[in-house]
C-alpha cells in the first residue's frame, strides 16, 4: 500500500530523478529554437579551451521581431507572370499602396507593359506611377524597404535573385492555395501589410547559399605566371533553395566528385546532386528522398538524385563548411549547374563549384509564427502525414479475434 | 585593379560579379561549422529589433579544444562485457593507467569480479587496486575526470547514461571494426592517451535529449488541491541516440500525438516514433529512413517506424523546441518508451514524455577531426554510398551505340 | 517538302516500324492480365526444350467470373466487433438473407451473444434463426457457400484465417471508408447481394501464402532412429497478407538467415522482415517502404523492416519458391513469428519457418473490375500520389524570369 | 502412423494441422517459379467459370532449358567499344570461333575497321573473315543462331535493340566485374561456350516492353475522313530494361498523364517516370527507389523519378495490362521519351506511348541457374543488404547494462 505522495515509487535508479511541479497549462517558458548553451565544462577537471575568436553572438531565431529605423517608402512588388487571376489582385495592391499609403511601388518593366495592363483605361493613372525596372539591367538593390510578392514560391525566389547581397524583408501573399514561401492570404491583405508597417512582425531568417563558379583561367587562355594557379570566378549567386549539379540536356551524367573543407568526401554517380538549404529541403531534395529540415536549422543538405548505389542516402552537415563539386578526373561527360532552378550551365574539367551559406539570409515575414508556418504548408502543400484516421495499414483488431 | 580582358566575359549579369583571386592550394580560411554570423539589417531600412536577453554566446564547434584545469586523475574505463576478446586490451590498459600514469582506476564491480579476471593471478595486484561500483548505488558522476571506454559503440551510450548531468570527456576505443561513437584504434593506445592527457585534443560536443516522463498525480491516487493539476515526474533522462515510442511487448500500437512548443503537430500511426539526437541519426534513425546528420548540427530528428501513411517523412526541426509526446485520446491500447534502448516502460493516457535538448552533451574525444571522423564512420560502419566503381546501373554507353 | 502518307518520315531505322492503324476509340481488346505466350523459338535454331510435365494451364485472371453450381444456401456474415455503427446494418443484413433470401446464416457465438443484440426484442426472431459456431471449437469450413464480410480488412483477414483449406467467395462491405479488401458499399447491399446469386461476378483470386513452422523433434525430446532427422510441423497456417518474423516483445532481434529454394540468401539484422503476398504489400510492407503490387501479380515480397542496412532494399521473388527462415546460428536471442498479425509464438534454435504460395487463394469478389478496385483503393486508402495539382514543389516558372 | 503425445502439445486450434514428416536434407522437390495452380472451387458450390479462350499454357519457368534444332552456325560477337582492355578476348575469342569451331561470325562494321584490330598484323587473317554489318543499315536479325557479348550490360541491351522480333539466346561475359545481365566469367570461355553448344543450359526469358509511340496524323497534315482519326505508329520499339518519359534537355517536365488498359491511373509531376521490366528493376529504376524484382516476375514496374508528391510510392501491375502516357491536357511544357537510354525523342500534345509486354523475350543463357545468378548479382552489382557483421546500429547489448 502506497502511503504519502508517491515520488519514491517512481524512483528507480539514481540516473533517475523525479520531481514534483506544478504546471499552470498554458503558463510555459519562452520558446527558443537554439538549444541551450551546452556545458563547457565536462566533469571535474576538463573544459573548453576558450577561443574568443571564434566565439558568435547569435539573438534566438524564435525572438526575431521585425523593426523599422524609418518608414518604408519604397515597395517592391512581385507578381507571377503569365497569370490572369493574379491582375486584378495586383492592380488593387498597387493602387492602395500608391494611393492611401503614398508609397513609391516598383514593378518589372514587362509587368508593367503587359497588354492586359496598358489596355485598362481605368488603371492607366496607377500604371503611369509605378516606377519599372529591367532584370540585368537596372540594379534596384539598394534602394527597396520592402518586397511584396504575388503567387506562387517562384516569385520569392526571383525576389531572393535581384538581391545578392542585403535583402529587404518579403511579404508573400498566396492566391489560390499556400505555398511553403508564400504564407499569407490575400484576402485580408490591407490589414496585413498595415500590422508589418507597424514593426514588430515576426520573421524568419531563411539561409542561403553562396555559390561560386570558379574556372581555372588556363583553360580560358590566360598565361600562369610562377606556376601560380589563376582562378577566375566566372558566376557567383545566392540561392534560397538549392544548386543542382546533374546530366542537363546529356543522358549520361558524368561522375562528379563532392568536397566538404576541401576533402574528398564521395563521389556521386547518378542523375546528379542537389546542394540544399533547410528552405530547400521540402522543394527539390524532398522530391529526391531527403528528409525535411525546419528553415531555423543551421545546415546544409547534401541529396543524390537517383544514385546508382543503394546506400547513398541523403546528409545534413552544419551550415559553415564548405563544399566543393567538380567533375572526377575521369568523367567522360560534362555536367550541368542551375540555381534556384535558373541560369543552367555547363561545368567541365578544371572547374569548381564552391557553396556555402550566406551571411545575407532572405528575411521573410511569417503569417503566425516560424513553427506554426512551417507545420501548416508541410500539411497543406505536401500532405505530409495525411492518412486515414482509424484504418490502420494492418489493422488486425478489427476481426473478431478475440486474443489478440 | 582589374584589367585586361577575361572577368569580363563572363559578366552575364548584375547579379553575377566575376572576380580574379589566386589561391594557393591548401591555404585555406580556418574552418567554422556554424554558419556566418546571418546579417541583421535588411535593405535600407529594416533590422532585427535586438533582443539582449536572448542572445546566445557559441564558441564555434570547429575551434573546441579540450583542456585541463588540473591533471586528470580519476578514470572511470568502462568495458564491454561478455565479449572475451576484450579481457587482454582491458587488462593491459589498466595496468598502463595504474602503474605507469599513477592514475585511480574505476571499473564496474561485476567488470572486476569477472570470473576469468579473478581466477587470473598475474593480474590480482591490478584488480585489487581498481576502484569499484555498481550500477544505481554508487554514484561516480561527480569524481570522473575522463572516460575511457573499450568495445562497441554501446559503451559510449552506457558511459552517457551513468552522468545525468555534466558528463567528463570520453575517449573510445574500437577493438575490431571502426564505429561511430568508437573513433581510436586501440593499438596505439598509449600515444593516444599520452596526447590527451597533454590537452588540446579536438573534442565533438555531441548533444543528448533531457527526456521527462510526466505522470498526472491524480492518476496514481493522489488528492488535487485548488483544481491545480499536478504531475509528476515519474522519470528523467539524459539520451545520446534516441527516445523511442512504440508498441512494446504489443502486436499493435496505440495512436500517439506529437506536439511542438505545446501545439500539435501530427499524430502517430505505426510501429511507433523516434526522437533522436544528431548522433542517433546514424543508429535507429537509418534504420528507419531517416537522413543523417552531423554531430555538430543543433537540431532534433523526429522519425516515424513504420509509418500507416506514404506521406510520413522525418522531419529535422531546431535544438531549442520542446516536443511531448502522448497517447491519442482515442487510442485503445498503450504504448513504450525506452531510452538509448534502455529502460523500456509503459506509457498510458494522461501521461506524457517530454523531450528538448539538453545542456549537457557527452564531449567526445575526436580521433582526427569531427569532420573526417564522421565520414569516417559513415563509410566504414554504413557503407554510405558505396558502389561498383564504372558499372553504372543505367550504363549504356558501353553498347556499341553510336548516336549517344 | 513532305509529300504522301509520310510515314516514311517517321522511319528512322530498321528496328523502328511505322504503320498505320485505324482506332476507334473505346473499341479495345480483351484486356488480359497475364503477360502474352512469350515466344519459344530463337531465333533460327534454338528453342525451349519442351518439359510436357512442367507445363501449367492458367485461365487470364482478367476473365475470371464467379458461377454457381448450385443456389448458395450457406452464407457466413463476418461482422467487426466492437463497432456500434456495425449493429444496425448487421441486423439489416441478417434480417434480409433470412427471411427475403431465405438463405441459412452463420456467425460467431460471440456476435450473437452480444448484449446490445440479446437484449433487443425486435431481433430476437431473426437471433434465433442464427446458427452459430465457435472460433477453434467447431469447423464450419466444409459448409459455407459464401462469405460476407462487414467492417474493415481486418474482417478478411479473420474469414481468411477460417478457412485454411478451400475458401468460399467472400463479398466485403465497408460501412465508413474504402478498405483494400472491402470494396463494396453498404448503401447498395439488396442490389450487390443479388446480382452475386445472379452468378459471373469479376473475382480476383487473392494469392494466400502457406506458412508453415517447423521443429527438430530431438530438442522436444523425442528420439532419433538412424540418424534421420524427425521434423514436426508444429504449425501450419495460410496468410493472405504477410508472415511477420520480429523481435516480438524482445527488446533485440536475433539475426534471421533468409533461404531461398534452400540456398541462403541474405541475414536479415534490423527490426525483422515481412514475407507479403501481393495483398499485403499495401499493408505492413508498405509502411516498411515496399513497392506496392497489384494482387494478380503471381509473387511474393520480402522486406525488412527497419533493417540494419542503408541498401537492403525491398526485393520480389516469383510465387513458386520456397522461402525458409531460421534463426540464425550466431544468433543471441530468440524471433517471434505472427500470421497476418495474429498467433505469434517464439522461434528458436533448430526451427525453421518454411513459406510458399498456397493453392488456396481467396476468391474476393470485385465490386468494378480488378485494376479499377485496386487504384481506387490506392488513392482512397492510401492517397497514393495525392498532391497540391499545379502547385510544383521546384516550380520557378511562376517566377517572373523571362529565360526559362 | 502419429502415437504418443508429442504433436498434441502443439495443436492450438483446428486452423493448425501439426503433422510428422522426414525430410532427408538436401532431397527436395523440383523448384517451380510460377506458383501452384490455383484451386478453381471454392467452397461447396462456386467455381470459376471456364473460359477455354483464355487459357493459357505456361512452361514453369524453372525448367526452361535451351536446345538446338540444328547446331548453330552463325555467331554475333558485340563488344564493348572504347574499352582497350576488351580487345585481346575478342580477338582470343573470334579466333577460337572461327578457326577452332568453325563458325560464321558477325561483328559490327565499326568494330572491325577499329584502327588498333586493322593494325594489328597478326590478326588480320582473322579479320578479313568476319562478317560485318552496320546498325539502321543491315538486317541480320534473321540470320543469328548465337549472339555472345563481351563487356557490360549495357552490350546486351544493344544486342536487344538489334533484334525487334525473335532474340536468338545470348551468352554474356564480363571482363572485370560482375554485370546483371553478363553472368559469365570469360577465363572459362572455351568450356562455357561448349557446353551451351551441346544444349541444355538454362535460360531466363527476359521479358521485354513493346513500346509504340503513336501520332495523331492530323497534327503532321494528313487529312481525315468520315470523322475517324487517325494514328500514325511513329515509333515501334522492344525494350529490355525500360522506358522513360522526363524533361529531356528542358528544365521543366510537363505533366503527364498515366493510362492503364484505357483508365486514367494517376498524373506524374516531379522529374518524369520510368516503365520498367522486372530485368530493368534493378537498373533506373532501382536509382529511383523501387524495389527490386527477379527476372521471372510477370510484371511491368512503373516508378516515378523525384516525384511532386510524397506519397508516389511505385506499384507492380500484371504483365499484360496496357498502359498509355500521354501530356496532361494543362500541361504547358513538351517531355521526351528514351528508349533502354537510347532514341531520346520529344512527345507533344496529341501524342501517345503505349506499352506492353511483349512475346519477344530475350533468352538469356544462366551461369549457374536463374536465382542463383540473380542473387549474386544483387550482391556484386548493388551491394544489396551489405551491412558490417555484428555491428548492430543500435546495438546497445554490448554496453554493461545487465538489465536487458
Amino acid at each position: 500500500q502506497r502511503r504519502g505522495r508517491g515520488p519514491a515509487t517512481w524512483r528507480r535508479d539514481v540516473t533517475a530523478h523525479p520531481r514534483l511541479s506544478c504546471r499552470k497549462p498554458g503558463v510555459r517558458r519562452p520558446h527558443f529554437l537554439h538549444g541551450p548553451y551546452p556545458a563547457t565544462h565536462f566533469g571535474p577537471k576538463a573544459r573548453i579551451l576558450p577561443n574568443p575568436t571564434s566565439v558568435m553572438h547569435i539573438q534566438d531565431p524564435a525572438s526575431q521581431r521585425l523593426t523599422w529605423n524609418k518608414p518604408p517608402l519604397n515597395v517592391l512588388v512581385i507578381k507571377k507572370i503569365r497569370d490572369e487571376s493574379l491582375l486584378e489582385p495586383f492592380k488593387e495592391l498597387c493602387r492602395f499602396l500608391l494611393e492611401e499609403k503614398k508609397l513609391v511601388v516598383f514593378v518589372e518593366k514587362k509587368v508593367a507593359d503587359d497588354a492586359t495592363l496598358t489596355s485598362d483605361e481605368a488603371f492607366s493613372a496607377v500604371r503611369t506611377k509605378l516606377c519599372t525596372f529591367r532584370e540585368g539591367y537596372d540594379d534596384i538593390s539598394d534602394c527597396i524597404d520592402l518586397i511584396i510578392c504575388l503567387g506562387g514560391d517562384g516569385t520569392l525566389l526571383y525576389a531572393s535573385s535581384l538581391f545578392q547581397g542585403s535583402v529587404p524583408p518579403v511579404m508573400a501573399f498566396h492566391l489560390g492555395s499556400l505555398g511553403f514561401l508564400t504564407p499569407f492570404k490575400f484576402q485580408s491583405y490591407k490589414t496585413e501589410v498595415a500590422k508589418v508597417f507597424e514593426g514588430n512582425a515576426a520573421i524568419v531568417l531563411r539561409s542561403r547559399l553562396k555559390v561560386k563558379v570558379v574556372k581555372e583561367l588556363a583553360q580560358h587562355g590566360g598565361e600562369q605566371e610562377n606556376g601560380a594557379v589563376w582562378d577566375i570566378v566566372a558566376w557567383l549567386s545566392q540561392v534560397l533553395n538549392e544548386v543542382v549539379v546533374d546530366r542537363g540536356p546529356s543522358s549520361y551524367l558524368s561522375n562528379v566528385d563532392l568536397y566538404l573543407n576541401g576533402r574528398l568526401i564521395t563521389s556521386v554517380q547518378g542523375d546528379g546532386v542537389i546542394v540544399s538549404t533547410p528552405t530547400g529541403s521540402t522543394a527539390y531534395a524532398a522530391a529526391a528522398g531527403a528528409s525535411m529540415i525546419h528553415p531555423n536549422v543551421p545546415a546544409i543538405m547534401v541529396t543524390p538524385i537517383c544514385p546508382h548505389s543503394l546506400s547513398f542516402r541523403p546528409i545534413v552537415v552544419p551550415a559553415g563548411v564548405e563544399l566543393m563539386i567538380t567533375l572526377s578526373p575521369e568523367a567522360r561527360n560534362t555536367a550541368w549547374v542551375s540555381f534556384d532552378g535558373r541560369k543552367r550551365q555547363e561545368i567541365q574539367h578544371g572547374d569548381s563549384i564552391r557553396i556555402t551559406t550566406s551571411c545575407y539570409p532572405v528575411p521573410s515575414i511569417c503569417c503566425h509564427d516560424l513553427v506554426y508556418d512551417w507545420f501548416e504548408s508541410l500539411a497543406q502543400c505536401l500532405h505530409w502525414n495525411v492518412r486515414k484516421k482509424q484504418a490502420r495499414l494492418i489493422d488486425s483488431t478489427d476481426s473478431s479475434d478475440t486474443e489478440n
